[in-house]
């Protein structure tokens, strides 16, 4: 039996129907047999690939991105992803449209969707924003297709936004899994989230937010360690309690690294601007006082740079389970005496992990193309095994 | 019998075989039958794809854009139709070529072409530039492809010109030839295609114009109305006068919005600048007089704002027919108290005609994808027919 | 027998076994048979697309894009050789990407590599730079590929760097061969590579020092001809050399255009910065001074302008072997009277020329898609034949 059939028959065992038709904002919207169903597509859409078998889905279609912000990881999972499926990638680059103009969120939506069936958005600079902006535009391209303005409705998939970056989480914990042999294995370990310090730019929250509301249901012990003032939204924080709760793991706060580190399975050492300062951006930006924000954002430096014990160096390390617990950082890290003085990490550290880091990331394209998937395909489980059976070379073998 | 039978059964009676391998300037350079053309082929389209069949007819081919002024509605049809077809859209950005070299019009188009089965180019600011421009581009194109440089010829789609819009218009009627129950109620129909105030730059002529210089051919009532020294190019009020001429409508200029509106079926208001103004542009243009066209920019909205009663109100409306006209825009609107403080429209009238309004845009993919394949495809009959047999899924079905 | 199969016959007598799974930085990396497939899979690819046949070998897959350097022609060949190989282009847009945060090369690499087949970078500004550059791309993406990073190993392709640049001189060369009915015809032809005065920016060295180190393999007797401080570099002139030891042509230089020109079969005047002024702009580029750049291209164009004398005048094409040379030029040319006032050609010369250097223009996608075939196909003659066999149509006639 293939390990597609494995993952065919472990899909018929979950209640997904709801997929269908949706869209994908938030990992804690999702039930845990959802989350089962897009790792077990991700495994079954990566094993077909890497036996060279097509799964197009789509003879034509577009994928519709908008990245409000920078973007390389990302920007490439979801052109890979859509580009598997059979669909083109189509930026919407608000510079060059006529966006400007006033037209409502409502209106651009539907616009660019004609033909789409996924719309991927990054929105992650201001809290309170970049989630209310991905439901507008998926409530608009709901009522356009119950409108008959749209032929097809397509998916909204959320590239980061203010409060999580589900890509990216379930990549990192889709890389956990396979570490760790099985899903099954994760009860009981100890995983530390925490700040580390960075020279560079009050970074979003939706890394560890996005953590913390994930890995917190799978009976994991989650520690989320950051200084005094560096606090990631409350309403994260009670879904991960609410999660620890559930499943038999637990959840805890420090503001010592070197608790969090101890004896810890899984350390995920990263940047975050503050909670506060985010909303204090936020303010900033509804007044248009970029001045402000420059100002903010060296504060933001100047206040993180009393943090510079906060880093993942091979001390630090070596207070993790037998002095190796899995490194995991969403990349691109800010790694000491490479590319900037004191950073988030050790060079050696970082080395010593490079290769699994970018395994991490390889996982990101297959996240993505499994939430269109199950968006897309009703009976997941058959369409994974047509696919297989009809054998359709990706590139061709001559 | 089909919908695609019965439009392949339409197309069937028309003249159309100098449609294969030309291009597409301006509406009034084609034949009554080739606009037809344009219309069955599209519906054919949409028909086939909203029955999730594929009517793709390039395994692979590029579809070059060039867009020298700002667009989302537009690039996304054009991106839409290209990859409905099976060609991928490949972007000219002049910023990132080296034309600023000061290389000629003829070798670019060449340059970009090797591949190339479409160009397609919006080019609306300057009077006289525009349409100049792509006729440049298209000649260097036939003489490319006569010469072996090309080894196929790409057809040229004007996506807006100086002189007409031809995908807006030709979409905009085909969402009115749908409104009104088919192409032979429209006769005796009333149209105002009105100026509007907006707070905006100055628009380009390119919608009334090309508004005018179509919906003439289909014996209407087409009154142009726009306040004092508004008025558009005079050769193409020629062009609407010798339409209405010929297909036993009338073509009509009343500088009161009012007179327009009464008893109207449908609705055009909208605002753009004088032609008299965008001339003084391109001289300031031609001239380098950057800081010329800035000041010219303040007194075109300081001369709009003397018109601030053009705007289409629930007053307004009540005035045509039935108080119930379809009301046409080509999108974004500036909606009073919405996108603007005193707008095109009250926000009252724009949301009840929002959903008709998006179904009007919803027709230019499929109106730009008609162009396409009817200069692509020597038997567009027999190829709808064929595709609709053939009955390759768009998004294979599980 | 058809030109494919002779094609065919052809590359089963050549050692190109090392080409798979590998890439391509400069010509004189490859052996002579490895060059003489490129020409012949490039013509037969060439010959399949114009008898309407796809030669796609990919379902779905990416061609990363990296221009650190303007580019239209080499932009739209590269898209147009993906595109036909059934692979979508995705630009890295360095600007839009996260990698200012100050990434590595090697982690860039793997990021954007995930599902690319390609990888093609153009990096032609700074000595010492671009090429090295490109290496370090290619040896992480092995690493990415040895350590289950990456599930295949994507081809690097130069489109251009500080030492070479062959997909031009490929396409170059290939219209020469075809201009002179076969490879075998070039032996003993005089080939004058000369620079040319150019009242644009200092142009990188790329192109003489590919035509040096290409066209010296063939026989040929070429002439380097500029003015005194117009040196290329040293190491590629001793390429030159030993490659017209090794193939019976000649390679010499001197400081008379004329000298060049005389009796010459092929010229190729085109202007370029000198090693020692790139030298330069590379050490004040490492300081950062980009004052001293802006002033460096002043002086660089004040001491071009010391030449002007040195320009393809049609009393400089009348020297030439029954004055009608085979005038060669990369593209765009810097033409008198038509993009510049003093340039590199005059204009009748460049107008007689202008189908042939279009034509010349048109191999550079097809070299560039053999260079890609070469790479994933372990059997490119069978594999050709194969794709003739199946005779998919590229665009399907109805």
């Amino acid at each position: 039996m293939s390990k597609v059939s494995d993952l065919a028959a472990k899909l018929r065992g979950l209640q997904i129907d709801k997929m269908v038709e949706n869209d994908f904002f938030l990992t804690w919207d999702k039930t845990d047999d959802e989350l089962a169903a897009v790792f077990a597509v991700a495994d079954a859409l990566r094993d077909l690939r890497e036996r060279n078998i097509s799964v197009r889905i789509f003879d034509s279609g577009l994928g519709i991105s908008n990245f409000r912000d920078n973007s390389t990881r990302t920007r490439f999972s979801f052109a890979s992803a859509c580009n598997l499926l059979g669909l083109q990638v189509q930026d919407l680059d608000e510079g060059k449209s006529q966006i400007a103009h006033g037209e409502t969120v409502r209106e651009t939506a539907n616009m660019i969707s004609f033909m789409a069936d996924v719309v991927g958005i990054r929105d992650d600079m201001y809290i309170g924003k970049g989630h209310t902006y991905q439901q507008e535009v998926a409530q608009a391209l709901r009522e356009g297709y119950a409108d008959g303005v749209l032929e097809q409705k397509p998916t909204l998939v959320n590239l980061q936004c203010d409060i999580d970056h589900p890509t990216q989480t379930l990549a990192d914990l889709n890389h956990v899994i396979h570490q760790f042999g099985g899903v099954e294995n994760l009860r009981g370990k100890k995983v530390a989230m925490t700040w580390a310090y960075s020279p560079s730019y009050g970074k979003p929250l939706s890394v560890p937010q996005g953590v913390i509301g994930l890995f917190t249901r799978f009976g994991m012990d989650v520690v989320l360690a950051h200084p005094e003032g560096y606090d990631v939204m409350p309403e994260v924080e009670a879904v991960a309690k609410a999660n620890a709760a559930q499943s038999g793991g637990s959840f805890t706060k420090t503001d010592d690294m070197k608790e969090a580190f101890r004896n810890a399975d899984i350390v995920y050492p990263k940047s975050w601007a503050s909670f506060a300062a985010m909303e204090q951006r936020t303010d900033l930006y509804a007044k248009g006082d970029f001045d402000g924000i420059g100002k903010l954002e060296q504060a933001l430096l100047a206040e993180n740079a009393l943090h510079k014990d906060w880093t993942c160096s091979e001390e630090m390390m070596s207070l993790t389970k037998d002095s190796r617990a899995l490194y995991l950082h969403c990349l691109p890290a800010d790694i000491t005496g490479v590319s900037c003085r004191e950073g988030e990490v050790a060079a050696s550290v970082f080395d010593r992990y490079r290769v699994p880091l970018y395994r991490q990331a390889s996982f990101k394209p297959y996240i993505i193309a499994a939430m269109i998937f199950l968006a897309k395909v009703k009976d997941p489980a058959g369409a994974l095994e047509a696919l297989e059976q009809r054998g359709v070379e990706r590139h061709t073998v001559f």
